[in-house]
């Protein structure tokens, strides 16, 4: 790639950012498109915009963005869209403040290089302008390396700084948040698994009361049993099914009727194979007789569920949030796989059919027996940012040579450092287009929302008959952190691993971090609207990659300065070391805090006596919940009222 | 070593113990060696014999020692010894179910195999009569190899299943001990480390306990806080030696008044370095004012020390068993570099100047900031294991051929394996007798008490005066598992090394563990005195160090089969692997309950309502208690009565 086409390739990107930023100017404006740009006000009952219509211009979210406090997103969305803001600023700073340094010191250092022989190039030799403008522009054992190296130890020291204050500043974030007067009902609960099977003569429900109730006689409210919700779901389902298509048919129904045609037509559908097919009926009556036939069905599914699906496996509830916080970190039996115990997640969280998964299955399947919603997230987060990395930066920056150097690093394989440490500078160019495309064209269609744009109005156009329809075609959906992070922890890699090598990349990461912050910071306050609360747990994960991040640098740097022969190259070693042992530092002294709840945080005072059957009810899945099944049925699956409720 | 000086060297071994044996019995009649016999009885106020003085033949012991139940065990010298027997228990059956199958069918295939030509040696070619029996014997490539090989399954599934049920009956034996209704002043207290500095216009008595009450509002009774006792200490110290200077000297005095001189003679000393300059007073004047002097100098130091040396540290008092282990299992707050806690050893285990360490201090430190005694005990216990493992087993295996083979290894890493396995079986014959010697003389020693009986008696004879001089002249000391079981576990090494290549070996390490275990019996329930409880702590780390032993002998089978030239030898891999697959799974199932304790097992009735005041004061190191100090003293470092105590 030479110069001009490196100006083309940033230019149309920019020129595209533009265009959306002018196409979210005027679709915006329109109220009929409000439920795309504001469905998180629009959902919480709010107007879409404070000031009225007419004060709106296109930069007004601009400065909204900008005055939103850390409160605000938390009250809008959450400690975890909080915590994502930490990592991009945390990002941004990094990358400012080594741009601050570097960029005045080395390119000043690498243009004025004594570049009459070029022993390394940045652009494959096409690309006379960067190269001047990087390490590459050095000739090898040159005194000039040492700006490179000190610039080694600036980057590498800032982003630990800037971690370790993050962390505390995340770790502050989470136990403000437990403190908060607020009754959460999963600070009043855990999950118990592996619950041994039940002894001869007695139910499973007495099994676990009289268990829990020996080890907490003043604190134990109430248990409910897991159950086996297959069959009730998948019934509650196809009734829920039959309900929206029964609002459906009496909405076609209702629109038919025109002043032409008073009485209107009555819709009908066959009964066979995706309506297709089979004998046509009255679709009104048809749904109605179904639904019922399912309310009938779901009922007594419900009971035999209840009664006889129960498994090994068991919600607990307590009446006081020391007791739940200190009972979720403590060793119940013996032996770990049995009675063995975690904090309870958010209600919604909790993923009932993984809970009877037997504790060393558990630890052999690793991913099928995750407990909660925002657990496989970071799962998934994780295995999509080594892959991401492995294939994008690795597989790109060694692709052209891979085959030539896959003998080489076969033989001996701690070649790799020094071979791709000799690929990288050739693709700095690439990455740096690879950045400004990033933001340029994925901020501008995020922040257009181009897409759902399009999609809302012809669904709502061709698809949606009701309002129940209408709204789910709007749904925004969450900020989907799975696959957001990994895909912002991909320029963190690029961003460091060139950050000394080409410095120019730093302002382009910056600006990724940073306008990334903008556009998020629009569509956290007012678009997405976050699926559940996992108070930050994903910051331990993110500040470790992050680290990693930084090693492969360390590590592609010391290599690199091996290329360039600077004899001094091993005093980089300490930087790897010291970063490990960061990782372990903030492991020792600040992940426990994010596993388990510290206890003088639960020791907070909340607002109201908590009510406990709200509390309890808050865990009952929707297909087990029926205004018409009474207390007494459920009673199987749940204990009685503890002594402490009955008496006191 | 030739086969005749090999059977010298066992029957000298052997008369040696057939003498101690009979000195034993005829030395242990004489009532005046009761003391020295039978200290545990007379401490624990017991008569040293039941049936009689006449009743007691030379070999009663040993049916006393088949008879003790695992509960006698207990009640007289605790879970530690038990579990030590259930160590030695486990090996012993290890050994006797390999040897019943091995010897029977290793044997005959060793000896009828062509021992025409040898190629391998098991006595360095002097000792014909063992080469025939082991597995030197065979042929290169030989299908009785095959035997072996099965062998060494056979060593490895009883070994892994014996010590499976050991963890288990371990696991049992401490829930049992900790399920028993008497008070353990441990099980109510937990000791909180790392305390934040005192806020300004509070106490640190005033932080903790309102820290804690907070928390625990209903079951919070006091905290103790830990002082620097360094200088009080040495006071007290030198208070007691005053003290049993002045009984000596008050003894001495008595003594003198012979029905010659009615009047006596008034013991001097001289006052200047080891009483030997300076000048010359009389002792009992002396001592007298010295300890008048001592006990003012102790009071008023006990007051600064309760007052102004206060440390970061606590011990936390609740009236509750249950809340005890939960509090001992918790996070208290957000970052674990503060309140960190861990549950209450025994009072006489806790280690009061390295509580002050701080977190990161302590992780640095590793040996230096453990809190209690029974850690240090097996930190050094694991040490010293490794080192006897690495220095005299290998040391001694490689010892011949070491400089030669120093530099194959040096170049070569993994050739450690073959080269090791090369040089086992030229030295089956040494480790044969050593083996034989360390239990016949060894175990001899150890139940005639020849040493200890010498010691005491001259002693007594010149040195001791006073009744309290005699009773330390003969104080037991406890088993002193620190360096018992990693010499017990050097053979456990060996046994099982040599297990298939010379399978002879195996009697003599049964029998070294079942007369260790007949000869320990005698000396648990008549010698020892336990100097602490640890409720079997160190099992997790026995069950480890046999696993290294067993995995170090299947690495070295594999090498061996590989100098046989048996190609099959890759199907002993699964082994090592299987071996780490269940220390893992040991880790995972069983270690949490020895490092936490279950909540259940807490939850289990008291047999009477906790004197809580009892129990704080049993936490009160000699130095500070005294009778003169009144509680309202003590209060400066201890909270006043919790409201609970206070109002209910």
């Amino acid at each position: 790639m030479d110069f001009s086409s490196f100006c083309t390739s940033l230019g149309t990107s920019f020129l595209i950012f533009f265009v959306l930023m002018i196409l979210f100017a005027i679709l915006q404006s329109k109220p009929g498109n409000n439920v795309v740009y504001y469905p998180n006000r629009i959902l919480k009952g709010l107007e879409p915009f404070e000031g009225g219509v007419k004060t709106r211009n296109p930069f007004s979210w601009i400065k909204e963005a900008f005055s939103s406090s850390e409160q605000d997103i938390i009250a809008v969305s959450g400690v975890d869209t909080a915590v994502y803001f930490v990592f991009q600023s945390t990002v941004f700073s990094i990358l400012v403040i080594c741009g601050i340094i570097l960029l005045p010191v080395l390119l000043p250092i690498a243009i004025t290089a004594a570049g009459g022989k070029k022993t390394q190039t940045t652009s494959k030799g096409t690309f006379n302008e960067l190269d001047q403008l990087s390490m590459g522009n050095i000739t090898a054992k040159s005194t000039r390396l040492w700006a490179f190296f000190i610039a080694c130890y600036w980057v590498s020291l800032v982003s630990l700084f800037l971690l370790w204050k993050a962390y505390k500043h995340v770790t502050w974030l989470r136990s403000e948040a437990f403190k908060t007067p607020d009754l959460k009902p999963e600070q009043f609960a855990i999950v118990v698994r592996d619950i041994p099977p039940v002894p001869e003569g007695q139910t499973r429900k007495e099994q676990v009361d009289s268990y829990f109730r020996a080890i907490y006689p003043e604190t134990f409210y109430r248990s409910m049993i897991i159950t086996d919700n297959k069959k009730v779901n998948k019934i509650w389902e196809e009734l829920e099914g039959f309900k929206k298509k029964l609002i459906r048919a009496e909405t076609v129904f209702a629109d038919s009727k025109t002043t032409a045609k008073p009485e209107g037509t009555r819709p009908t559908n066959k009964t066979g194979w995706l309506g297709l097919i089979g004998k046509k009926v009255d679709s009104i009556e048809y749904y109605n007789e179904k639904i019922n036939e399912l309310v009938a069905k779901l009922e007594s599914e419900q009971k035999i569920t209840l009664k006889e699906k129960q498994q090994n496996a068991a919600i607990i509830f307590f009446s006081n949030r020391v007791v739940a916080a200190s009972a979720a970190q403590s060793l119940h039996a013996q032996t770990v796989d049995k009675w063995s115990v975690f904090g309870a997640p958010e209600p919604c969280q909790l993923l009932w059919p993984n809970l009877k998964i037997k504790y060393f299955e558990r630890e052999v399947r690793q991913l099928e027996g995750i407990p909660t919603e925002s657990h496989v997230a970071r799962a998934a987060a994780g295995k999509y940012f080594y892959f991401t990395v492995l294939n994008v930066f690795i597989g790109v920056t060694l692709g052209g040579t891979l085959f030539k150097t896959f003998k080489q690093i076969q033989n001996k394989p701690k070649d790799i450092v020094p071979v791709l440490a000799a690929s990288l500078p050739g693709n700095a160019t690439f990455f740096l287009t690879f950045v400004a495309l990033k933001f340029f064209v994925g901020y501008g269609l995020e922040l257009s929302r181009l897409v759902p744009l399009i999609i809302f109005h012809l669904k709502r156009k061709y698809v949606c008959k009701t309002e129940a329809e209408v709204k789910e075609a709007w749904a925004p959906g969450d900020l989907s952190y799975a696959t957001r992070i990994p895909s912002d922890m991909l320029i963190v890699t690029i961003v460091l691993c060139y950050s000394v090598i080409a410095p120019l990349i730093i302002p382009f990461g910056a600006l990724y971090f940073g306008l990334g912050w903008l556009v998020l910071r629009n569509q956290a306050l007012k678009v997405y609207v976050p699926a559940y609360e996992s108070y930050g747990r994903m910051w331990p994960h993110i500040n470790n990659r992050i680290l990693a991040s930084l090693i492969l640098y360390q590590i592609t740097m010391f290599g690199y300065f091996g290329v360039q022969k600077f004899y001094y190259a091993p005093l980089l070693i300490p930087l790897p070391i010291l970063s490990l042992l960061f990782g372990f530092v903030c492991a020792k002294r600040f992940y426990p805090s994010f596993e388990n709840q510290a206890l003088e945080v639960a020791a907070a005072e909340v607002k109201e006596v908590p009510n406990m059957e709200l509390i309890f009810r808050s865990f009952i899945p929707p297909s087990l919940s029926s205004e018409k099944i009474d207390d007494d049925q459920f009673e199987d699956a749940r204990s009685e009222v503890s002594r402490q409720t009955s008496f006191v």
